[in-house]
């Protein structure tokens, strides 16, 4: 295995149970990035791994967002694999990676974690723990991920405006409602049901999955100029003044620390005015 | 503000309250159509009204359809903001405004009612008293306004035949079963969660709420071509022998009355044969 | 009526109910591909049926899946409508008919069965009766019936790819919740229900109904190259050394025999390695 710094590998024969471990609350910064290029060159081969999992070593946090203080750097890490300084591009490689890929989410995941699990092949989340939100509106942004591309294709133009006009906290019960995760479980159902249909899926042959795979990208992953344009578009506004003001304001309630996003749908509404 | 026959606005710092009052049931004629076509003019430019709510005046309707009565005349008045006199351009307009539009339902909206709310940008509705249908089928019609353009995207092509071919009333919770409207509430706490939810949007700063907005109709907004399209139909159609045979019947069976239409599912079964 | 042999026709009015009856338990295989080539020369006449009805003769299998041991032969009689030695274009067809069709779902239908079901205008299904797989996964193979074409636009890509992947039965609830059917039902409300809707909607005027399906077909019928590239993968790969062994071992479990495929799903599973 490679060196990673910020995620831990199990192999359980054709499944790879990935745990983002980035203390202290999982924020998307140039490590995790660097180990997520790293990650998808190996998904890229199909084998040994037919089947990956990522779940999250803080209870609380899944990928809670990007690190707004370190944006150009985890951003040329993505270029390692794409050529291009692009969060947005690198998760589209994972949407397109050969291995079948799963998100467990037990606990908050907003903005860009948001759009990595978008990304993902499925997503199913402990009810009554996990917190998802597309929230970039808050700061006068746009999802710059891919987010949008997914959730309007998945949950349709009205709740997907809901999500990201609100910037807005949602649950687990609601997410599934919406359709913007396959189901939520019972925290203590999800692992065992996650694990199971990982084990179920990679006992089947590889070449199925991949092209099923490949059948449901040509019909519902956006083109890449689409991913290209939302990630300029949160690029180019993130540096104005307004965008600048907003993430200062927010930082001053103590955004990018645990305790204050704990309840972070809470904190943006009093940015708002 | 304008001089408006149909439509009482109320401004609360960047969010626009509009209520409509068009008695005696709220039909689609061309006052309703001029007075929308000067408030459209308004929210193009974003400001400073950021957020729109539209509600009625009426409890039991919303916009309850088009005034058979009177369609060229409606279609005339929506000539004056797109240049071609069809309900279809103009709802699509609203699609495209630079204000967030939210539509708090808590009565009867049929036919072109339910086309203007679709080209909304969210829809909430009351549990017990909202109703829904897209019932053009019933006299040998299609969608004339976005309807079916609409539909199918959110709701997909199975839920999306039945809403149109059967041309009945659904109810609320149906509706938001179907993914047709973002949420059904109770109707005591309708109101107070649109008006929450629209002043926390309109706290945001406007260039992202517009730019959301904007990526967001790239991806599920259909082409001026199909809207023109189902417009045209609709027109050519409407004018038909059969057409006109079923819409007479149907007046006949109390059609464009508060009271008839209170069940208007009901009526149209009669007019099948 | 033609001399259907794994069909009965039963016309009330405008409204035909096809009831498929080709034991031991409805296998699709070339006496049924025959009999659905000739109703749906009938059904694209419009006239004098406006809704079709597909129920099933056995409780426990609707359309069960293909009959592997002649894909040949199957494939040969749809040609006579298409032109092509294709499942995918056979059905696609039947989502282009004039005729507005309704599953009416009691009892399993998995794979190409699941795919017919997609094809048709509605789904309604029997709760704790009916069940819904799209199962190629198991053996390698893509759907090539035009599955991941409507699944993926209705349940969205998450969804959709969780379908596909793990290649299990979902029950009516689940797939009602969804969107893979219209609604779930208590059996006994079930066909009354279809009956009502069916003979509402062909109370109204032909034009309209057809004209509501061209409408909607094209915003969500995938065009006819991706049905025929899907089929065409499932048609290669159907005959790879993988792909056979693994039927195999699934026939060695009691593949294609009524008792063993009541928990298919479960029998796919041990297939698995």
């Amino acid at each position: 295995m490679h060196d990673y710094q910020t995620l831990r590998l199990e192999a359980q024969g054709a499944v790879l149970f990935v745990t983002i471990d980035a203390p202290p609350m999982n924020l998307l910064g140039p490590e995790l990035v660097r180990d997520l290029v790293l990650l998808i060159e190996v998904l890229d081969q199909g084998e040994p791994y037919k089947v990956v999992v990522f779940k999250s070593a803080d209870p609380d946090y899944f990928i809670s967002h990007v690190d707004v203080h370190k944006i150009a750097a985890y951003r040329q890490e993505a270029a390692r694999l794409t050529g291009e300084a692009s969060i947005a591009l690198l998760f589209r490689r994972l949407a397109e990676t050969k291995a079948v890929t799963v998100a467990q989410v037990e606990g908050r995941t907003r903005g860009a974690g948001n759009e990595f699990i978008l990304n993902c092949d499925m997503r199913f989340a402990a009810r009554g723990r996990a917190i998802f939100a597309q929230n970039e509106a808050a700061y006068g942004l746009v999802p710059g991920g891919g987010g949008a591309q997914h959730l309007v294709r998945m949950l349709g133009r009205g709740r997907a405006l809901e999500v990201m006009l609100s910037a807005d906290d949602f649950d687990a019960d609601l997410a599934e409602h919406y359709g913007w995760i396959n189901r939520a479980f019972a925290p203590e159902v999800l692992a065992p049901f996650v694990t199971d249909l990982a084990h179920r899926i990679a006992g089947f042959p590889a070449a199925g999955l991949t092209l099923i795979k490949e059948r449901t990208n040509a019909i519902s992953l956006a083109p890449v100029e689409d991913f290209r344009r939302d990630s300029d578009l949160f690029g180019s506004a993130v540096t104005n003044a307004e965008a600048q003001q907003r993430i200062k304001a927010a930082i001053e309630l103590g955004f990018q620390t645990r305790a204050a996003e704990m309840n972070l749908g809470e904190l943006l509404r009093k940015l708002a005015k």
